[in-house]
């Protein structure tokens, strides 16, 4: 059985933009993914021109409260329900984001998509899938 | 700042599918969501009809060793990275699925596509976003 306490981040996003757009949806902004070394052999098989989900850790957040069930994101004029929106602030800060790979050299995952800020740390990879699965 | 030790369920994945489809794009299986009381509020713009992005824990997995980083999917001939696959067995124990929301219910998101066990802990739950973001 696994516990939560147990996860580490995999790696972390580095990039050098000073404006990150507010989802990946939006972005063409360059990154890379820096995966420990121990990892590196689990990245074999990511190839150029694939997208891959990133789910990561919003490292940055402040804590959830209560009042924060419902929010008013910054381009909508309208409050909503925080499980209907892409708010870093969350029961749980995590976030998902879908990038484009350019290339994988080594442990490094060279992604176009970025919306996410330089150092936030990466807690898995998975393959981007809309019907049926590569697992 | 979060702290990933800070993390707990938000609610359990409820079921009484005796069998479950491997992937939520082969699923027609129905279940429940059954959300904390105390997040009931960020459910009010969950809609019938609509899509969900569910992060969940994957609890029943045996913890992840090296040799893991490589893994033959039960329905595929030859092996892949583990960042290539959908195997619940990963370094970081953490599931994604795609569910139709069927109706909801108070603190209960009844769904469709259900592809994980019964009582599984949910840790978020998005909006499914595929061009431009409704955060």
């Amino acid at each position: 059985m696994v516990n939560m306490n147990e996860m580490k981040p995999i790696g972390r996003v580095k990039t050098d933009a000073k404006k990150i757009p507010r989802h990946w949806t939006l972005s063409n902004v360059e990154g890379k993914l820096i995966i420990e070394k121990e990892y590196e052999k689990g990245l074999q098989d990511i190839r150029e021109g694939q997208r891959i989900v990133v789910i990561f850790l919003f490292h940055k957040s402040p804590s959830f409260s209560h009042q924060n069930l419902i929010q008013k994101p910054p381009h909508k004029e309208k409050q909503k329900g925080v499980f209907s929106i892409c708010s870093p602030i969350r029961p749980n800060p995590l976030g998902m984001s879908v990038f484009e790979v350019l290339k994988v050299e080594r442990n490094i995952i060279f992604v176009r998509g970025i919306d996410i800020l330089d150092g936030t740390p990466i807690l898995d990879i998975k393959p981007y899938i809309e019907a049926g699965c590569e697992s």
